[in-house]
């Protein structure tokens, strides 16, 4: 009776729709379904175990306001064709189809220098192939080489449906409810003026509350120093696992994730062999920590000690800082690690990790939203808003953290 | 068999808990009661249908933070007697018995230069003769007379629960979620040191988030130009009540209304004459309604155009500037009005208003938060903070409005 | 810019958009505007503080629901006109405008035998011709005499946009959660099979639980012991007023409130004699309360002791028992009530009361709801769930309550 | 400063407070974080993709409700010893360590006959030989066999914390909004008569909504034809899986899914070889997932196929019948499917599967209800509401499915 679209439930959304047909076989398709088994907030659950939402109910969640905002945008006037609605569609749907497990981790170790950006265009061409070209319009919005520019700009910029869904389903999964953003007002003032998306002037609160709210979610959330360490120490861990694989010792691994490990994969590898792509889309998750567990028990003391740690939660110490660490600090670290575990100077290395994390919480080139006054005139909102100090806000902050091995 | 406490449904906290005894024969008494009859977002309504929500219910929330605060800071080692705890809760459950219908209206017509704390402090003074003197250390506190100043702080300071709870519910009510606030990460983070209200450094994103929330409770919902053209109105109708009431003309109202409008109550009558709280406890939100609907069919042209034109919803037209409106602009609508209704131009005057309203987000006297860290320095939130840009938030926003009567 | 709709914004649902027109002109018009000075649920706010919800925001519910049904039933392939989506629209708007102030109480006192819906359908026909007839289709369908008999089922009927919205909206202001509904889900399950209005059989569950809710709002809320005996006050009261006044007594009252005191208004009266439309739109919340504050402190004991008792919430005593109430148990309670109070028994009688509510829950002619199966065949919910028990639910529940006057 | 207890974000319930000491070592403790990468609700999200939250998450909630049913005890005058209430905790918290992966696949395929209880008792003993026996009075309790019965009663009763946390939570997370419980007011209606666990007599609708709602998450959540059918084919799968481990047939896997594969596992072999143990707690969703993917290239038709139909969403075809499925209509399919596969009648078998769902709503042994009424009388939930039909509740429904391969 009711064949004409599928209906998802998503505890954010309410219902989502999927008229049945290309939209529809996108969202079957196993590269789409291989989202399920990716979460989008990585190691964040070590803080908010809440966070275990994953990238396919995100890229459902911004199809979702990519209708909303088609629907607005439309009534106010704007003529967008259907071919275009269901193009940019499917753009937000396959935005994130190129990221691995872990992004951040994994782009720091078994894929070097590959963006998840140029692996969803990959996949979506191989896709595209598959379905007749029936991708071609999405993916020229995707790339930004299709004359309406406001299209590409709802897929990537500054008032993307991307940042949209992001902060208010991270902010209601991780149950940092201040985070929330008001995304339904942010749509109903969207505009298009000169072929570029933009807002209309009584919008002005909602976006500064979506920018405080952005670096609520930041601090609080995404760079909280627990996780920070969590990260660190996969890192660690998948370093040790590429150096002992290049020392051919033999570490269990699903396939996927053994071609990762015995092989170093840049860029150029990565667009030129088509096993590269291959192995990608076969992992996820899962391999990781199936892994982790695993080498939980293989006898190089530097892997087992790390893997349990991190199957144990037994999370690095961090102590951050506005100053660089001073080699010194680290060095006694390294070398109290090393006397107590009984390691090499050098293994003790991986127990100690000192990133510096850079943030600057408005960055004029991705971050300019326009603002419409009524009259037609436009300002930018570091004009606009009276409130924001801008200046200050495009001022990279960044904190140095020293994050080491914990003895029980 | 469960009555030693009352439990209260609420919408935004869910169960309210108040134990049998002194707190519960307060929530019943009949001047906390009366607080049911008035709205806590008076006009508001006008704009944002959905908020009818009353103080009474403003006050039990304040009162459930209050709770929930206590719990927190005893937790963290600050010793609070039970006798403290009883009181600061009953400070904050009468926080605002002394508001009246429309406060701000109330204000500027029928009370001259009575606030509504000092009409507070009234009447606690009064249920405190009632009670036999169990409300005096409440009251000691609501003064700032007690000793221990932090609790006072949290019935009236820049953290107290009154705003946790107003912008909450405010936000909940009128349906603009992202003026929600984290008023229970907020608590949770709230501190005492040296006697003074602090929060813990790793809230500050909360802090951040909640002063630009409160901004955009502001502009979007408190000084909506809509809400604030029909405040004039209620304004001119209420003073040409009083004109005419001075000159003898008979007006529908009840004995309460009556009082306020046929005779001139300063401050001094106020506190000296006890038939004026007497009188002022009888008035309500639903003495002025009854009122403006009969008034609609008064002789008195001025007096029933305006009533209608509230009760209708036919509401004056309203121009925003920055710069002051010109006396020209303000006689020449005067004079188009008094042709058009065949009234004086004196008479005209009511239906023409060019309130000012002044309102700087970020007032260090009232607003300075203060900001522990771990180490047990204290900042203030303006040098805490990198976000805001509090000289610029601290500099008044002043902005001009013209409102006028609207021909259908 | 988006001046071709308003957007209304609603704790609830979120955004409710209206299209400028005259669909935005019936919202705005006086008679649907004054649905915002009653309260949805009458004195409900005496258990549930936060049922301050008005009969306005209700209809605009309604409204939006209204909406959707009509998206989902066309998507399903069921032909709307959109004159008759409009009517439809229209008639949701506006069947609630025949409400007064505590519409159960005033059937009882102040207007006798006079159904709300009649009165909705005069004013209906009122606004119709001020609006050159626009209504007129709208009119027929709130009528059912619109050959497209679904539409009226959709307005008044056993899945009705009415209830769908009260059920939801009373639940969340209420506070009681358990209460929701699952209006959406119902919604997408609404067909239409041989223009009746069905439900598909997938749906069966949350029609169950649409009946359980109900009846757990029935008993917890709308019935609950102490709004029974609130509203038997103010039953009491008005009849004591109107006694009072056939008597000749002076009594404070609005213009409106005055008419249905002193005169008796039954059906004929009311369609004949335009003053009493005339009246009655004039009359709300506002107007009885007011009155009752005056009347507290009227010479006559038994008005002003009631008054009082209403306004400071001392509110009757209540035992309910599956038996009717023995005329002993009255008698003595009324007599000990005379001696206390020095009045006659007859004047007693206005402190004692005995009403008694039959509900049963389910109620065949109004209940019963089909639902369709995927091959085509229809069942009633009785025969097709397999949980409630229908039989008992169709019996009456008859519950007996005393209320008497409470001493301090 | 804030170090003496642990604050966890929950995004249904806000905060959970866990203080510093035994309770939060216990959270800590390896064997319950392993709860953290095992899903709540198996293989329900792919229905409903929102259903990613954790058995760790259930477990935390539902140790939330339990200090509030406690603290709800105590106040009603209920005398708990701080040891039992840390125990009840304690047991609650630890409840569902024994589940394993997909628990109702599991104990079909890969150990036989060994339920989670006898597993979670196990786990709770070795925790409570590593933490000298501090976990003893929990154990007891878990077991049933401290005196005081109810607290059992609300680790597993008909009112447990489990069962109010999970119908909330998995409401919650799939966004079935109406199979929200009331949770917070049935466990304010708790009262214990007798050493037993009971309710109030005004909680009774609210048990009603908790019987329906339970329903509904059962029929249209919990045994949604979908998932059926995709418990099938991992049942399918892991059973070829096996039954090729049995013929030394070389298939990935990590040690301890290896181990499950390999050997045949039941209760006796479970509780005597300490090995099994040991590798049970090092299994959870994500060594199922990593071998399916791999599993989806392995030479054997049947394994691959099955295990690739899984990962890419190809999901069996489900029909549902009141009648057994003949055995004709399954030979038939089975026939079919291996000519199209080209493999043999008995590989066949593993595309179809008939289950048939047995499930009684009421269960008078595990579901009934006390109801104390003010008078102190008990009466079972049967008895006393006159809503729900128990005698058909508590009826049996059986519903047959025929699950099949779908070709493409």
């Amino acid at each position: 009776m009711n064949n004409k679209r599928k209906i998802i439930n998503d505890p954010v959304f309410g219902f989502i729709n999927i008229p049945k047909g290309l939209l529809y076989d996108i969202v079957r398709h196993p590269i789409v379904q291989r989202l399920n088994r990716i979460k989008q907030m990585g190691l964040s659950f070590v803080v908010y175990p809440g966070a275990q939402h994953t990238r396919f109910q995100h890229s459902l969640g911004a199809y979702h306001l990519m209708q909303q905002a088609i629907t607005q945008l439309t009534a106010k006037g704007n003529f967008i064709f259907d071919s275009e609605a269901e193009a940019v569609k499917i753009a937000i749907l396959l935005h994130d189809i190129g990221h691995g497990p872990f992004s951040h981790v994994l782009e720091n170790t078994l894929v070097h220098h590959v963006s998840h950006e140029k692996i969803s265009l990959m996949l979506m061409e191989r896709m595209n192939k598959e379905m007749n070209g029936q991708l071609s319009l999405a993916i020229q919005i995707f790339k930004d080489e299709y004359p309406k520019k406001f299209l590409h700009q709802m897929v990537s910029g500054q008032l993307d449906m991307d940042r949209l869904d992001y902060l208010k389903r991270d902010s209601f999964y991780t149950g940092v409810s201040e985070g929330s953003i008001g995304s339904a007002r942010i749509i109903e003032m969207l505009q298009v003026k000169d072929d570029q998306l933009a807002l209309e002037a009584k919008g002005i609160y909602s976006i500064e509350n979506f920018l405080t709210a952005r670096r609520l979610m930041y601090w609080q959330v995404y760079l909280h120093k627990t996780s920070v360490a969590y990260e660190r120490m996969l890192i660690s861990v998948l370093l040790r696992a590429k150096e002992l694989a290049a020392q051919g010792t033999e570490l269990f691994a699903s396939p996927a994730l053994r071609f990762f490990l015995y092989n170093h994969i840049g860029p150029e590898e990565f667009h030129n062999n088509p096993n590269c792509l291959e192995h990608f889309i076969q992992l996820d998750d899962n391999d990781i920590w199936t892994s982790l567990k695993v080498w939980g028990s293989h006898p190089d003391k530097v892997l087992s000690t790390l893997s349990n740690a991190i199957i144990n939660r037994n999370i690095f110490k961090v102590e951050i800082s506005t100053d660089p660490i001073s080699p010194e600090r680290k060095k006694e670290l390294t070398y109290h690690i090393s006397q107590k575990l009984n390691i090499s100077l050098k293994e003790a290395g991986y127990f100690v990790s000192t990133p510096s994390i850079e943030n600057h919480m408005y960055n004029p080139d991705d971050d300019s939203i326009d603002i419409i006054y009524p009259d037609g005139t436009i300002k930018n909102i570091a004009e606009a808003s009276d409130m924001l100090n801008f200046s200050m806000l495009s001022k990279k902050v960044k904190k140095y953290y020293i994050c080491y091995y914990r003895f029980a």
